[in-house]
């Protein structure tokens, strides 16, 4: 039987990081084999693009740029990690995929949402995700905490608040068009909450986890 | 004056590099700006993608990844550097544009020839060459030639015999949809009959050259 794909999405701070690895735990805690994953990256070429994407200054790259080579990592990502883990039944539970190129490239860089769906639909075909986890919160409060975590991949993160509130936008209008399929989070709460708020939605969503 | 856009185009080996610096030195006689560039590659960030996609091993990317590396390091080549220059009127002759990616990763990789169109309308829109010269030998014969340079770009290079002929004969039928624009250089001769050949297709094909 084919596993089950669950992406988390939303912008900078909001915790992404944090959920995935409670949620793959607790996967894992019901015998499941469970593939974590990121984008971009998550495989060994796919990893060499998120550095010329993540670091240097924030107009390094052009949106349409930025976009196809998303999606090029998607592709190899797709093909080498995400897919063969399917098949063989595995659960993946990715850090962002292509909804954030959606946000990103799509609502805050000006790319049209055409361009973007028909490279999505060559690219990730049929293997779109089973769920997806919006985490939302205000785009002010994100934004500290993702400064308060350090490191070089900023380029994103340097864009500007209105940049960063239309890709709220965008993540909370894509969740509206599927809802059956997109959930948002409310990520402004403890740890805790939210964690338990991610089990409800995923033990509701598949009946396979229910009674766990 | 908008400047004009030349490229060069043909499978490994066919002498691409030495034609375009004689061309370019010619043109430059005239009086002409002329920038000298090519892909992948041309600018910084599109030289950064072009170290991953030339080198390693052959089955490295996937032709759809691939593809959309080329594109997203020609948007960025289009950005920075070829349509400022056709804005100041500067001429400019690269080495290799979009019709290596119809080649190599359509007729080459099996890349369906409308994905790719899809891509180049936004990526090249109204930016296509002015003038695309073929140039064109029997397949072993440049694959030979290739060999002897040497280097570590060989990546497109050991993907063997038919793959090379697959993609001289897409080159073929992409100059015969367009003949008014692409011209076919028999790139078997010598470099003095080769240039003869180029100079005359060029001077023909735009006026100002003419009683140069």
């Amino acid at each position: 039987m084919r596993g089950k794909f669950i992406t988390f999405e939303g912008g900078e701070g909001a915790g992404k990081s944090t959920q995935v690895k409670i949620l793959v735990k607790r996967l894992r805690d019901q015998g499941l084999e469970v593939v974590q994953t990121r984008e971009p990256g998550g495989s060994p070429g796919a990893e060499a693009l998120r550095d010329l994407l993540v670091k240097g200054d924030a107009t390094r790259w052009s949106p349409v740029s930025e976009a196809l080579m998303m999606y090029a990592s998607r592709a190899d990502h797709l093909e080498k990690v995400i897919r063969p883990a399917l098949d063989r039944g595995a659960w993946v539970v990715c850090d962002r995929f292509a909804d954030s190129t959606r946000a990103y490239q799509g609502a805050g860089g000006g790319i049209s949402p055409e361009f973007i769906e028909q490279i999505d639909k060559a690219v990730v075909g049929d293997s779109q995700p089973d769920l997806v986890l919006i985490m939302d919160m205000p785009v002010e409060a994100g934004l500290a905490r993702a400064k308060g975590r350090g490191g070089d991949e900023d380029r994103f993160e340097a864009k500007g608040l209105a940049f960063h509130e239309r890709l709220r936008q965008g993540f909370l209008k894509r969740a509206a068009m599927a809802p059956e399929r997109y959930k948002i989070i409310d990520a402004d709460q403890s740890i805790e909450l939210i964690s338990s708020d991610i089990w409800s939605i995923a033990s509701t969503h598949f009946p396979e986890l229910r009674g766990a």
